[in-house]
């Protein structure tokens, strides 16, 4: 009967070590695990067992925030104007990237380390290309860009807020929504 | 009279380490000084006295490149059309960024290691406002995108060229192409 109280530290343990792993995030310190072990106070091989790489940590952190865009998208569905759909789909998803440092390097990667994490990513991409879709039936959007080039966009739009002078604190996010508008400004455009 | 052989030495080896230094660019390996001296068959603390750190190698390798563009800045001041000379230095500055993978971290990197580089990038970022001055004056360019924001959107189409899955290879050339016209396209309606 020992089972029960073993599991319950590994659960205390889990969510201690995902604290870490945000606290990380949150201050832009490179997650290494050996400094994660240390400032959960716990060992190594235990953060090894719940986290064999680095990037399953970080996606671990990013997790509520990507299910809170899937969701999001899900909403951005269900409105009416296939525009505003995809306008505002793509103003959330900059703003959580700008306030989830968590976020930009998982959308960035080319290959994830969780199944959860390639599952969001995929329903993203594919509900990024529905909206996408409705916005070239209704001819609002430049036929050029397609589903593939969403995710990419969105990335270098926070890039390039990355590289801005004022790249630190709240100046970051108002930079990051100012280039999705001129980005928004030429998608729509080409269509005109 | 010793001078002359040994200062012929040190150019012929300089001259072998900025080779690899370049071969390492467009392999797309990381260039760290070690693997840069036994590459060039030269001495690690030969590498160290031409340069510091991997930047100043870098940014050595990238120091054609970014003449290059610098002349073309000068040739598209003297372009009659504004919209036309900004368009196509724009373009310019992606292709060659495709083109040398040198240059994308060299520009996006925050500080430099050359006074060489910080005064090209300079004289960039300056040509860039005076361009885009000349658009602004001519009513044809988002009056909310300013200088500063020139070498941040580079960085940014060049990034986003790099997530997409064709990111290797010409592809990528090709998919930078296309964002740039995107955001020239937004660059551009917010004046009309």
């Amino acid at each position: 009967m020992t089972t029960a109280p073993l599991r319950k530290d590994a659960a205390r343990n889990w969510h201690r070590i995902v604290e870490i792993g945000r606290r990380f995030a949150d201050e832009g310190t490179p997650i290494q695990l050996n400094d994660v072990a240390r400032a959960a106070e716990v060992g190594v091989a235990t953060v090894y067992r719940h986290f064999p790489t680095p990037e399953a940590l970080l996606e671990t952190v990013a997790t509520p925030g990507l299910e809170a865009l899937v969701a999001h998208a899900e909403r951005a569905l269900a409105e009416d104007d296939p525009w505003v759909a995809l306008r505002d789909f793509l103003l959330a998803s900059v703003d959580a990237q700008a306030t989830d440092p968590a976020l930009p390097p998982v959308f960035a990667a080319p290959v994830n380390a969780l199944p959860s994490t390639i599952g969001s990513k995929r329903q993203l991409i594919d509900m990024f290309g529905q909206l996408l879709d409705r916005a070239h039936d209704a001819g609002v959007a430049d036929p050029e860009v397609t589903k593939a080039d969403m995710l990419p966009l969105m990335c270098g739009v926070m890039f390039a807020a990355g590289v801005h002078q004022d790249a630190d604190g709240p100046g970051r996010a108002a930079t990051a929504r100012r280039y999705l508008t001129v980005l928004l400004e030429g998608l729509r455009k080409a269509s005109a």
